[in-house]
């Protein structure tokens, strides 16, 4: 038989099941609040058409696209000639299908689908692992899992509101105090090139101040000194001073930006936004304004935002912004919509780096019957079946073992109660019973057992 | 711009809320379910390696993998000759990687990965879309999600025991009453291979056995003369009219199959397991012995089993089996594995076709905010957002339109409750709510209106 190798590729992981139920927990809180806001869940599948996934995401992104080989004889549009081709020419011709990059364009064609049957505005979360063909690096995955909430089909600032609502909501569930919402508008941007003098090179001048948490202060200088003078530049060094209460930023950038059309729309966008979030969710992690905050996305147009967890040099765990335009690729006009994404693994090594994560047993099991001899089998399989009738996770030990191997295994799985179960108890009414926590060994009835381990569900945040 | 198409590749599916949120149900019953057996969850990747996911599913699996294109220049390893060879042999060059086919594979090349940190047996659940490129037909997707529970690292009969009491469990918490587990073994198809004079011809005598649903008793005796003698035949046509009790059927088994030895110990172990099932789970569904069950999947080598919902016809909706060897590709001997796996799309549709599934409001909203001037928006927030606080899930109408729209939304989003808030309404000190199913409208403190929906959450199977 040719060996297999054990290797998973690059950039993929398992998830084990501490892990895993950790990550439903989170998952679990974030739902709750989305429900709450009265959003409703989406899935869209994995794989969709090379045509509907590309040109959103500039060109660096379409080549992060994962491309599926057709199936079948994929080589049967292929001519000769093609083989010479750029490769990038040559995938298209055998890969029509990909995996998704995000949740956003998905849910963009979802809607441009289905709009005669959608409620307008529509507002949906989904949860789904998206792909990415990126060069894996510490905290960054080619598959990892987005949680994204959108709103579409209204410019509301409400929704704007309620996005930064529900962040502020979903960090406070999980204990994260010591976070920042950073905010910005694309107008801002559009008003800093006019500034200096980058009309139309908007898309250089964000990728340049993406930068920023990199490269600092002096880096992003000496990058837009290559488009614009000296004397230009000295305009908008204020950009990466913006401090004081968000009253005091606010009224700042309306000083330095309120003599540009789009500044005083970006600003009188941003005052009303928060406005309403200070009546939705006023208690939280503090909002800031961060005109250095760009976010690569070619498809925002309006507010954009990014939620960074201090302590954890992560980057952000979340991000988003408003769209006006993304459906339109779809044919569908005025569905302008906002969104935003938790990054679930970004949030979940943040949670582990601040020791916020939920504490979990290694199993949800809460009784193992033990089985030390042929002659206790019966009753080993009856006492489980009874406790699972009374919805107590229990085990049996498969084979006839030596009584430290069955506690040994109750020990690694942190299983807290052990039902022994010899030729000695075949006799008695009562099960003997052992508290795997303090090594206490007693006598009790079934319904006691089944009383015990509840009373230990409720003081144990572990199960 | 370049206006893109629409539809999404053959066999795969949007998920609507309502259908989401039915499935979450579906799936919450079932890994309630596995986690009362002791069972935990676990997630693997979508991508593996081509080499880790081939070899398992005979020819016509393998040609099912989805191959995803090598990242970059995919060309590097290509010589002009590899044009003009089978486009299979240049798939594994341009392909190394595949989108998962099963969820069992993966859990043999996780186990034989980590073996030294797990605790055998180890007992997993995973529930996971798997990708197939099969030809898409009614019921069948590209992608779609199994449910697995599996058992690895003992030989033990009460694993197939506790796989059957789950397969009842999970019909029972679903209200399929009219359902039947189909219980077959290898070495019953092995006995029946040597009965024919069809010994070393197994793999064609199950495939032929397997399609006894579509082609029936005639088309199966048919395909198997081009193997064996009529007279052969004659000396297992009693497979197909296996009937009476359980006891009877397996006693009609013994007197057919107890003169070879494969018979005698597949009857010793469906005996033994079907003892352990009745100690652990005497009700529920019929479990029938059916010696015609072959099921595809080469790696099996113990007990089989198969679900069939009655009045559904859909194939089966779970299915499962003892694979004695799978892990001993990836170096792993001795963790001989048993595992059950629910096929959630064919149950979905089950349940559907039934009537059964869960009956949900198209969204989880409680209560739509109206709002129908300008100079209530701030109260309108604000009491969205005392709701919410009461964990009452609220909308608020984004902006200012006419309460005929408004209460069109809620009407379409099946929300209960309706706040009506206009000038009106600012003066007063209590809330003008219209109960949407009802009609009536009144007025009332926001207390009670909590109270209204904590009771109506009670009464309401479907929030």
């Amino acid at each position: 038989m040719h060996l297999k190798r054990l290797t998973l590729p690059p950039g993929v992981r398992d998830t084990d099941p501490v892990t895993w139920l950790q990550r439903e927990q989170i998952v679990h809180t974030m739902t709750s609040i989305f429900q709450k806001y009265g959003f409703t869940p989406l899935a869209t599948p994995a794989l969709e058409y090379l045509d509907v996934l590309t040109d959103h995401y500039g060109q660096e992104g379409e080549q992060l696209v994962f491309k599926v080989l057709d199936s079948g004889n994929f080589l049967r549009d292929v001519q000769q000639a093609d083989w010479h081709q750029d490769p990038k020419i040559l995938a298209r011709k055998i890969a029509h299908k990909g995996l998704r990059y995000d949740l956003t364009v998905p849910l963009a064609r979802y809607i441009a689908t289905h709009k005669h049957k959608l409620t307008f505005p529509f507002k949906r979360y989904q949860i789904q692992p998206v792909w990415r063909a990126d060069r894996p690096q510490k905290g960054r995955y080619r598959e990892f899992y987005q949680c994204d909430v959108d709103v579409v089909g209204t410019t509301s600032l409400h929704c704007e509101a309620e996005l930064l609502a529900i962040a502020r909501e979903v960090l406070h569930e999980l204990q994260v105090v010591d976070a920042t919402i950073a905010l910005n508008h694309r107008q801002i941007l559009q008003a800093l090139a006019v500034e200096i003098g980058m009309e139309g090179q908007e898309t250089a001048l964000c990728v340049i101040l993406d930068k920023y948490h990199h490269i600092g202060q002096k880096g992003v200088l000496e990058q837009l000194k290559t488009y614009v003078s000296d004397s230009a530049l000295t305009k908008i060094t204020w950009i990466f001073s913006l401090s004081g209460t968000l009253k005091e930023q606010l009224s700042d950038l309306a000083n330095k930006l309120d003599h540009l059309p789009q500044g005083q729309a970006a600003i009188h966008d941003l005052e009303t936004l928060l406005k309403y979030t200070d009546t939705l969710m006023p208690q939280g992690v503090d909002i800031q304004l961060m005109p250095t905050l760009a976010r690569g996305m070619t498809y925002y147009t309006g507010a954009i935002f990014e939620v960074a967890v201090h302590g954890a040099e992560l980057g952000s765990v979340a991000g988003g912004g408003r769209y006006d335009h993304l459906a339109e690729h779809f044919g569908l006009t005025n569905a302008s919509g906002v969104g935003l994404s938790f990054g679930l693994d970004r949030l979940y090594q943040a949670l582990e780096i601040l020791g916020l994560l939920p504490d979990m047993r290694s199993s949800t099991t809460q009784v193992l019957v033990t089985f030390l001899e042929e002659a206790v089998q019966e009753r080993a399989l009856a006492i489980a079946a009874s406790l699972r009738k009374q919805h107590v996770a229990t085990e049996h030990f498969p084979v006839v073992s030596k009584l430290k191997k069955q506690l040994h295994y109750a020990d690694k799985k942190q299983i807290p109660w052990v039902v022994l179960l010899g030729q000695a108890e075949l006799e008695l009414d009562t099960l003997h019973v052992r508290n795997m926590h303090t090594g206490i060994q007693e006598h009790c009835a079934i319904e006691t057992l089944v009383d015990w381990v509840c009373a230990g569900n409720k003081n144990d945040s572990r199960t």
